[in-house]
């Protein structure tokens, strides 16, 4: 079952009387968002589910905007009877701050100049990106969440709720998260921001003014962080050395997970922006909540519910980072349970369904 | 000890009268090609070990030339009471067909039109490379090597030696190598190939004619090769979350893996060029040598006694890739050892000195 037909809707959350104020210290103006909505908020108001995206997602995750066939993202898990039941949650998914598709972000016009911040819009940390998830539950009229789900750089948002809100997110479902980055990882993003920046179409940021894209710093990117989502076993189950001909060897796309990569490349060039892509990396690149020693026992405190899952062939964030992540929480007296789930696809397992998965979010989501 | 002072020398294989015969049809001529010699070729002519050195590598592989303290890539390896001792073998090290130190490559000048040739280079194959390596055995007047030694390209170029010329390589070590790349090591290839292809500087190939490089394309490439050249774990160990200053976050260049990947680029620039990345990385890519079910028996039939050593860190060319490489082997009778060294440092081990490492050469190349 599919919530079927839903629409984006947008809201400017603050505005030049009431800027967001960011934890760097520039204020940001105005600040819309995008952000769909499934299933039914109670009369207590109770029965919300928080979605956050991951670095490239956006509001859609469920239903359809008009063609069944192009379901939201997460349509597998959300919607009526599915594992996030929007016949009994309300669900709300937010593009987020810094993103390209409704939210304001580096693409956004800067109303001081008229044009597109580019490089001009403030970094962001991963705080900034809860204050207006927040903002926008104040929007809705909706005090606490009866639980958030997440994957991959969506928990950690959740991470941070927690640790920023104590009590307010009461069900915490970080999926395929980390609470820092390795060195290894950050290396990944600095060579996708390395093609990005350096594309002689990039123009600081303000490419769509020049009338271009840094299209093959993107593609580039994307390429290369599909290969990390993606598990070594995976590639070879699906592509192994095969070739799209039988002639002779060539320089241009020949083997099968070439043309794999290409077409990966081109639909990403088709919903997604390369500054966006630049910010929010760096706010993951630099979060790290528990470098504060009380940020643990403050998310822990108020009796949120954590469960991390993680699965077995993610290698961009392997199960050391949830299980630390666990670690932390439980040291610090939280209620946590880390699942570590039996997955052959990495870390794209998050928007799959290994056996067991949905199964853990729908069960964690009825706890009392 | 350093085989000390040394030089590289050049010398032209293929002319207008002989021109080199590539496995896919094509003729090139003229071929020079550069290489270096340590030690001393004894009267008997048979104690001449071979050195094939990796997808970066160069003819310089031991002592200096000129200034000590910047030896040759394999200086630890190879020289006087080393694990290949200058003292006993004569060792032999060119630059392999298609590079770009001074061995003829596609950023070489066409004789038929005057300018480099760029993407009209021949695609060329593992076997075009060991054409040109027994080439230069013939003109030094060696018949038969005692041994011959390569690390990942240059092991696999070993492998297509003992393939094709079966017996005249007597002592096989390929170290860190691959009987055929799987789909994630093609994709990585692949999108290294892209971002140099489709970097605006490129001008097919002829970038040298139009006063200019792929510096963009090439420094991406190098930074994402790197990432899987070490270790997780060695990263992590060596960088951390460190950053090179306590201030705010920003976009630029801040942790101490993004300065040590933008090093690795920038030194990268100055001693390497983007064609032979591509010819190269397309080499192996299409390398399959035991596709040929008669392959490993030919081989094996001539007594070349094979040591494979991988790194257990090694996540370019797992374990798996050298004990697959040594089963083939050992199933057509071969005479195959194959040693799993414990290493921290990843692909790259195979340049440094993991414990018991260059002790299993040593040792190898003394056998009967």
């Amino acid at each position: 079952m599919s919530v079927g037909l839903v629409s984006t809707q947008r809201v400017v959350l603050y505005d030049e009387g009431d800027p967001l104020l960011l934890s760097g210290g520039a204020k940001l103006v105005p600040v819309e968002v995008a952000y769909e909505t499934y299933g039914t908020l109670n009369a207590a108001r109770d029965n919300a589910v928080f979605i956050c995206h991951a670095l490239t997602g956006d509001a859609h995750a469920a239903g359809h905007h008009g063609d069944p066939s192009r379901p939201g993202w997460w349509d597998n898990l959300i919607g009526p009877g599915h594992a996030v039941d929007t016949d009994r949650w309300f669900v709300v998914s937010p593009n987020l701050l810094g993103g390209c598709q409704g939210t304001t972000g580096p693409s956004s016009t800067d109303p001081a100049t008229g044009r597109a911040y580019g490089m001009g819009f403030p970094l962001l940390s991963m705080s900034d990106l809860v204050t207006v998830h927040r903002r926008l539950l104040d929007h809705l009229g909706i005090e606490r969440l009866h639980g958030a789900v997440g994957g991959s750089l969506g928990g950690m948002q959740i991470l941070q709720w927690a640790i920023d809100a104590p009590g307010q997110v009461e069900r915490a479902v970080l999926v395929a998260a980390s609470s820092k980055l390795t060195a290894q990882n950050i290396a990944f993003s600095a060579v996708a921001r390395t093609a990005i920046l350096r594309d002689p179409e990039f123009h600081d940021g303000r490419y769509a003014a020049a009338g271009t894209r840094p299209d093959v710093g993107l593609s580039v990117a994307r390429m290369m962080a599909h290969i990390t989502y993606v598990s070594e076993h995976l590639l070879g189950e699906k592509f192994g050395r095969e070739r799209r001909s039988d002639g002779p060897p060539r320089m241009g796309t020949d083997f099968q997970v070439e043309s794999y990569l290409d077409h990966q490349a081109s639909t990403f060039l088709d919903r997604f922006d390369a500054n966006t892509y630049l910010y929010l990396t760096r706010v993951m690149d630099y979060f790290d909540p528990f470098a504060d020693p009380d940020a643990a026992s403050r998310a822990a405190a108020y009796g949120t519910r954590f469960l991390e899952l993680s699965f077995d062939s993610d290698w961009r964030f392997p199960t050391h980072h949830s299980a630390r992540l666990h670690e932390h929480l439980l040291a610090a007296g939280g209620d946590s349970v880390h699942v570590d789930l039996a997955s052959p696809w990495g870390h794209d397992s998050f928007l799959l369904q290994p056996p067991g998965y949905h199964e853990q979010i729908a069960h964690f989501l009825e706890r009392d």
